[in-house]
């Protein structure tokens, strides 16, 4: 049990850890929903800096949670895509927005938890 | 699709904010775990500081997420318990744990994602 524990909590913070912040799972389920452009994924979270954003996709790239092509078009073009670790995220996220679902219900119904 | 998007990512953001930094979510899985005094609960998480857990545990008290009780003995003692509504992280819980798990495998393996 004691080992069983221990064990569990490591892989919970392995998690968080990869997660990090209020801002990397908004960016991956943007990606993850077909956001490919800066301004695309930019507007769809409302309260990102355009300064936060660029720093959080390029630590993204660096950790290969998205692939970044530059297309050398006038003007150049830049898209993101998710990769396949990006998309193994899937199931926290549906977990978390299930959670956050059934949380507005209860207040909207003023249930006391 | 444009308003799913935006009410998927809205119950992603609640979520997100009332889990909060990196602690949140090990205290509640330490609490649900049966972990039930002040010292058990900071021993169950290493890393973590008294101030830190003492701070979190305030904080989860007055959302309603964990019940303390002070047992009048000599020495008093004192002791934390899930409430059904911190029971409701569980799901959210498992699949991180579960991802964690997958992670080390994969890093392990030395599979490049």
């Amino acid at each position: 049990m004691e080992r069983n524990q221990k064990e569990e909590l490591r892989a919970l913070q392995d998690t968080l850890y990869v997660i990090g912040g209020k801002w990397r799972l908004p960016i991956i389920n943007s990606i993850c929903n077909g956001n490919k452009r800066f301004r695309e994924i930019e507007r769809s979270i409302p309260g990102i800096t355009t300064r936060m954003l660029s720093k959080e996709l390029k630590d993204m790239e660096m950790n290969k949670l998205v692939k970044r092509t530059v297309y050398n078009d006038t003007p150049v073009l830049i898209e993101y895509e998710p990769t396949e670790y990006c998309r193994t995220f899937g199931t926290i996220i549906l977990s978390m927005i299930d959670w956050g679902r059934e949380h507005r219900k209860k207040i909207i119904e003023g249930d006391t938890f």
